[in-house]
């Protein structure tokens, strides 16, 4: 297991980290697969896409509008309860596959790191599988 | 393949079932993944908090707020495709990292069975790949 | 890796894509996994009933009650934000466990490729990974 170690800036983030894991990738690798695993509760991983900013604005956003911060339903004290829930939504783990020893996303895809609950120093967990 | 049998009791309720993955583990699985996948229409999988059940209980909520259970929308007969769109957000499917036997959850992580449609009896799959 | 190609026929669209899957899998797989995986971020891939189409449509209609095609908010100049945030709910990559050359669904799944900005000529990538 490999273990990427991030810096998030903002309460609400989506940080590519494509290169992060481009970098972790075993050179023998011929065929198989790449898991990216979340071990936080406030905090998930999605792709989507990475050549317009905008589009990363645009979910974050829309999921603020959906699942807004201050509820007068929310029972949990910590008062982050949005940021579990978009997490639940977003989910915790993706998995990609790997030929050549390289992560085979289509033209327009990235890996993001999705912050919910920042600024926090956060992890992120890589196995890869052979075939 | 291993399974995990469930006996839900709530219409909808986040049930932890880690315990019952940890229990499937095998002894000599040094390094690999596990997958949890649920081979239901209306329930789904998610990883969250598990230390204050609020966490659980407003996640719930605002998925109910989201997709409310009585929409004149809705064209399924049987009732229930506020279920079926729930499973959908939520995902049928988390792999985990494991090393020595131990799943690599983060500190607050529990596995959820998602029900959105109980109570029901209900099955869990698992398997676990070696890396 | 190997590579599935569609042609989907709607803005939006639940393509059950089982069957495309179903030939891919190698006749000596006893016990592993299949990863479906979509290489597009403004579609999807989501496990969910087949028998009844009237499910696809109440997912995809309360999708798009969720997530409105037309937001002033979006800064996205494509203009296709809402088919992203789609994207990142409902997932990028599905796992499967497969038995004897069987994906090991559960009675009413079906594999749907989630077309979020069609009609467009898509592909879905598959791997299988031995236990």
């Amino acid at each position: 297991m490999k273990v990427v170690h991030l810096k998030t800036k903002n309460r609400s983030e989506l940080l590519d980290i494509t290169q992060n894991i481009n970098k972790m990738i075993p050179k023998d690798l011929d065929v198989g697969i790449c898991i990216v695993y979340i071990p936080h509760t406030t905090a998930g991983v999605t792709i989507n896409e990475g050549a317009d900013p905008s589009v990363q604005q645009d979910i974050l956003n829309q999921l603020n509008q959906l699942v807004p911060w201050d509820q007068s339903l929310f029972r949990h004290l910590e008062g982050n309860s949005a940021a579990h829930i978009k997490a639940s939504l977003v989910g915790s783990s993706v998995t990609i596959l790997v030929e050549n020893s390289h992560l085979q996303l289509g033209t327009w895809q990235k890996i993001f790191f999705a912050e919910f609950d920042g600024p926090r120093h956060r992890k992120v967990f890589l196995t890869f599988i052979h075939k």
